[in-house]
């Protein structure tokens, strides 16, 4: 069933800059590199762009030779679609048989030489942001294996970068744990996932049941967050995905100098212990067991004292472990998880 | 806004019940009859079939010559796509420039005829289940007026119901309130509304938001509710309509003889009290004069005995009054309506 409804990417991967010279625009290539850099073979850039992943330059011929299967647009253009420059490239690409993995909002089928060249040689146009229309309803039985879930006080407050820095950590660790994604650059960087709010409604949950498979009794799904049951925009995404993902632990990732939710001024982020007694409250119906046991703060805006200061009440406050995975990792979390 | 994003219907309705005899397979006609018997012009059935919903019988070029602007596909077959046999008269009506209406699975497009014949006259043919795909993204903007959500113990346990009875019962009472409907009988029934839980995970709660709009202060919108926060199948779905409805006062939906949500087993039913208090808690976030006002059982399975008990106690312990709105009506929600 895994394999049907997520989206499935090939490694290794050559990641497309193109003519983007802007580093903000091209956060995803920098998120690969960051990531899952074993799994790049190289960068293709056109001639004179300066912007550079550090990883080698190579052709399409080149990345063939070298084994490359997937192509991944690592850059978002303003308007966010395919920029018809780009076209001759991955076409040539797609013609030599790499899969074209793109992230955007415009769909790679709306380029018909793309489709012809897709055709031709066999290879698939992969729309990270688009989910598969064979997702189950979600049954909520219990599923074997123990998982970790990021919950937000609200949206963009680093659960992703908090999963993937704890996932690696429990790798570095030797502890049997994975990545597993719910939005498109997660997706690419695990090379699989769901990208969980363009799924319908109704499929939530069972979307997010599929991410986060059966397993080993010891293994432990590091599940990236979406939205925030504190958001109303989105809290129908988290709290699909806080049902689906059945999860044994969450951490509260939280930016300390946000006051309103980023998308609706009119409504406050709530303070650490009110998110956590609501997801708790929320998350019990489908795992009675579950307790939270970290806060990851993004305190990039903090100087040294402040931050020292600001964990240090937190931590007395919530009587957890409150952490920037940037600065001091995130071991606290891991030692808590080796004894489960 | 609301004309573009929510599904909208012209009245008066023709009925269709063609072939099918079988009451259980008949609700969404049985339903328009209950509810809006006045939007009602007529049934057009199959010869020597004896279901009759109690209204005119009437060719295609009758229901013309009455006014009819839709035809309402009004019964459910087992694998719930419209049936070749009942196709001659779509085509008949489509050609006659009636809109077809459809809440059934399968897509009215996928018949061509249909579409060269509604092509033809310039009627819409119109799946309820299938949402616009111009929704917004909520903005959790405080609306004027009041809002009244149905809120379940689980899916399928009286909500819609208890909406219409309510919504009735105000308008008996010269009280001004609308039913506004979130599901594909509902909306025939309103001739407007979004199937919710067909749309997008990111546009639930924007949904919710164009379901509802601004209002006069003293005017009440009685939202038929989906789904259960108790039911992980479709929490999403509750979580983002809660949040989108910012709801004033709720009104628990409740089946006492089901001790294990329908679809997932393994999950108990919550007791009512465990309902109220996590449903207020989530609501707050949006509204926090959100209140809960009445419990309404579903009490078919009960004698007469065992029915004012359970009611009796019920209501005993949750300090708010506990109705069955088929047996004793809803005149103690709209007394508490009244005086806001």
């Amino acid at each position: 069933m895994t394999q049907i409804t997520q989206v499935s990417l090939k490694p290794p991967y050559l990641v497309f800059i193109g003519d983007v010279s802007e580093p903000n625009y091209a956060k995803t290539a920098f998120g690969l590199i960051q990531w899952c850099s074993d799994l790049v073979a190289g960068q293709i850039r056109f001639i004179h762009n300066k912007l550079d992943l550090g990883v080698s330059d190579m052709t399409i011929q080149q990345a063939v030779d070298a084994g490359v299967k997937s192509i991944i647009i690592g850059v978002a253009p303003v308007g966010g679609s395919v920029c018809q420059k780009w076209i001759d490239v991955l076409v040539e690409a797609a013609e030599a048989g790499l899969d074209i993995v793109s992230g955007l909002h415009g769909k790679l089928e709306s380029h018909p030489e793309l489709v012809v060249a897709a055709g031709k040689s066999g290879s698939s146009l992969i729309n990270v942001r688009e989910p598969s229309n064979n997702l189950p309803i979600a049954t909520a039985v219990k599923r074997k294996g123990k998982r970790l879930l990021m919950v937000g006080t609200d949206c963009a407050v680093g659960k992703k970068y908090t999963a993937l820095s704890i996932s690696r950590a429990m790798e570095e660790a030797c502890l049997s744990a994975t990545f597993r994604a719910t939005g498109q650059t997660g997706i690419m960087i695990a090379g699989s996932g769901v990208p969980i709010d363009a799924v319908v409604a109704d499929f939530i949950a069972g979307a997010a049941e599929v991410i986060s498979p059966d397993n080993n009794d010891n293994h432990w799904d590091i599940i990236e967050g979406q939205g925030s049951l504190f958001n109303p925009s989105y809290s129908g995404v988290s709290m699909g995905l806080l049902h689906g993902s059945q999860p044994d632990a969450i951490v509260i990732c939280h930016d300390p100098t946000r006051d309103f939710i980023g998308n609706c001024p009119s409504i406050p982020v709530p303070n650490i212990k009110e998110c956590i007694a609501l997801t708790l409250a929320c998350g019990k119906i489908v795992n009675s067991e579950i307790k939270c046991i970290g806060v990851s703060v993004n305190t990039s805006s903090l100087d040294n004292h402040q931050r020292e200061e600001y964990l240090r009440q937190l931590s007395e406050q919530t009587n957890l472990p409150c952490f920037d995975p940037l600065l001091e990792g995130c071991s606290s979390i891991v030692e808590q998880l080796r004894g489960n």
